[in-house]
């Protein structure tokens, strides 16, 4: 059976040139990189030329480049660093309420420990209103933390016009942005973006797993999150994961030039899937932004089904799909993304993600178009909800 | 030229079996562990199966082993973790002063947070007493952080004597090892130490950097360290390090296999190492335990000459060894550990570690012998101290 596999927001498979360039790391090139013999050194020398090619992508300087064990860690270092480092000067933090779990969860840790953390809604389409931010930020304010783009509806934020906003109003508030979504995926640059700490993830650039990294603006207070040895110019302990982060460089350079063609690509497999979906499937709804909304992202709401019930009968069929984030699968609740956007609990039940990759064909969106419709269908003629539906707007 | 590694408790090279356990996940099976379709189940599959491989190498039962980014990461958690969970019970902290930077920094980091922490003093081997962790016990006390081997010097921690003299005391006072250096290299089975806490890196089994176990006996309160995605049961956020999390599996199920063979072959060659060392050498000391010692552990002092330049010059002659631990190179402080054991500073500066691995045979030691006289000779005849010194006993 063909397999088809739309969960690149998930994870993405790790490129042929991204293994190559890491095995010789994970063989003769085995070395501690904080070693001064030979073998730490060429270790060493691995990891600065990973990390120029990380500040590439993002438009940094390489010192201002931290390696870490993944997105999950970078957000939380972000909001639990900055905030153990700025107590002094106050103890509010502005998010949104569609942030990644990473930034969610940390911030109601952080309430726990005192600190006052004001949840931004969000509109309709998942945008965040700077002007809400402006009105949120107090003198107590020392820490913004809004995502480039939704990892569920796909929805871009306007980061740069927030950044504004919020530098115009005091200087000394940081803000952070948790970019796992769009770096590879857009355009993300440090400078025109005006924030002082972004979250990456290699494992979503077709890079390996356990990977991350935190860019922190030179001249943030911040405190390290992982404490002992020196690595990371003493901001992050631990030995240093030298066979991932090269492959995260040797990813992260080889998005950065396809990007632009990628991008395009990407859009117009995306356009074609979600008007088809719209045309073909009764009762649907997208989910995000129509056009301010990452290149391969569809998200979809069936109403009288479940996800997982889809899910498991698109994989029967060979497609890999989403319903909510897979970071939450197992759990019963309705993702707090597509709540926050409006949604009642009955329709953000059938959620359905499809998240194109450099994979995809549009063949493989035609596949989609040829097989969702039955499976729709199906599920909805075991749904008792739907039999006993009142005649509802076609498309809503 | 040859090249002999004798840094394997800063590092080791992963196994070969180890790299071809990961590969299936670096490529075809890439999936997201907390997905629903096929991809992810058989991630989520292999992740329990490593799971099960790590925890019958400690003899814990699987579902007390949290995967982490590697032991830093471990015992950042234990520490602030249980920290942060009982601090409604007291707030004060015991270890020892010759603990790895990840459990001292994180101590340190603790105390600025208002925790109250003691560092006991240890002999002149290294050894903790026991009757000083009772002493040190108050109506405060939730946590005891005691190493099980020490890094650098190779001694072996009452550990077990230890956990009597707390449970005894009271048995709600938790109790962490680091066990990054004795895991895979000597028995080590949580429920005969008496350990609530435990920390494992996997890059020091012959498997991949980048991944590490926290051992959490169950009914342990304590809270996350990162926080985010359901992973880990709720306790450790961040897409699974899959590819990772295999090869520490297979590492640890065959170096368990062969513990007991290469703990007698390693000890072996560890004492033709010293014995060789310290009859050829004059005016050298031996650091650690002779006997509760680390199988694979050679640590000494060579008056007169500065570690630093020993490594290099060892280095030319294709011999890779460390000098104090690698994760505080950079640093020209002496190690801490040498410091108390109570050697003076110049002393302390001059020490050499040779910490053997299942590469290493006698032929290696036999080079060793041959290579070493000669260059401490030559370090020697260009020290000022050397020339100045007074008539010192041959060896100490």
């Amino acid at each position: 059976m063909k397999r088809i596999y739309m969960d690149h927001a998930g994870t993405t498979p790790m490129r042929k040139e991204v293994l190559e360039a890491m095995l010789p790391y994970l063989t003769d090139r085995f070395g501690n990189a904080s070693s001064i013999y030979s073998y730490g050194r060429e270790a060493k020398t691995a990891l600065e030329d990973s990390r120029e090619k990380v500040a590439g992508l993002i438009g940094a300087d390489a010192r201002e480049v931290f390696f870490t064990a993944g997105g999950s860690e970078s957000d939380n270092w972000a909001l639990r660093g900055i905030a153990a480092a700025n107590g002094d000067k106050g103890n509010h933090i502005i998010t949104s309420s569609i942030e990644h779990h990473a930034v969610l969860h940390t911030c109601q840790d952080l309430e726990k420990q005192g600190y006052k953390v004001t949840y931004l809604p969000v509109d309709k389409f998942g945008l965040v209103d700077p002007e809400h931010v402006n009105n949120a930020i107090t003198d107590e304010t020392i820490l913004v933390s809004i995502m480039h783009a939704n990892n569920e509806i796909g929805t871009i934020e306007p980061i740069a016009e927030i950044s504004k906003v919020i530098k115009q109003k005091r200087k000394n508030i940081y803000f952070h942005t948790d970019a796992v979504q769009t770096v590879g995926k857009i355009p993300v640059n440090v400078n025109d973006l005006g924030v002082d700490l972004l979250s990456i993830s290699s494992h979503k650039i077709y890079g390996p797993k356990g990977v991350g990294a935190l860019y922190i603006r030179k001249g943030t207070k911040i405190k390290p999150f992982i404490t002992g040895g020196a690595q990371e110019s003493q901001r992050r302990a631990g030995t240093e994961n030298v066979p991932g982060i090269v492959g995260f460089g040797k990813a992260a350079e080889l998005i950065g030039k396809e990007l632009e063609k990628e991008h395009e690509r990407l859009s117009k497999l995306r356009d074609k899937l979600i008007h088809g979906i719209m045309e073909k499937i009764p009762h649907v709804r997208l989910n995000g932004h129509p056009t301010r909304r990452l290149p391969h992202n569809v998200n979809v709401c069936f109403e009288f089904i479940e996800g997982e019930s889809l899910l498991l009968n698109l994989d029967m069929k060979g497609i890999c799909a989403s319903s909510g984030s897979a970071c939450t699968s197992g759990s019963l609740e309705p993702s707090h993304v597509l709540l926050a956007i409006g949604l009642p609990h009955k329709i953000a039940h059938g959620s359905l993600r499809l998240t194109l990759g450099r994979d995809n064909t549009e063949e493989d969106v035609n596949y989609i178009l040829e097989i969702l419709p039955d499976i729709v269908s199906k599920l909805r003629e075991m749904s008792p909800l739907f039999a006993e539906r009142k005649e509802l707007p076609k498309n809503v």
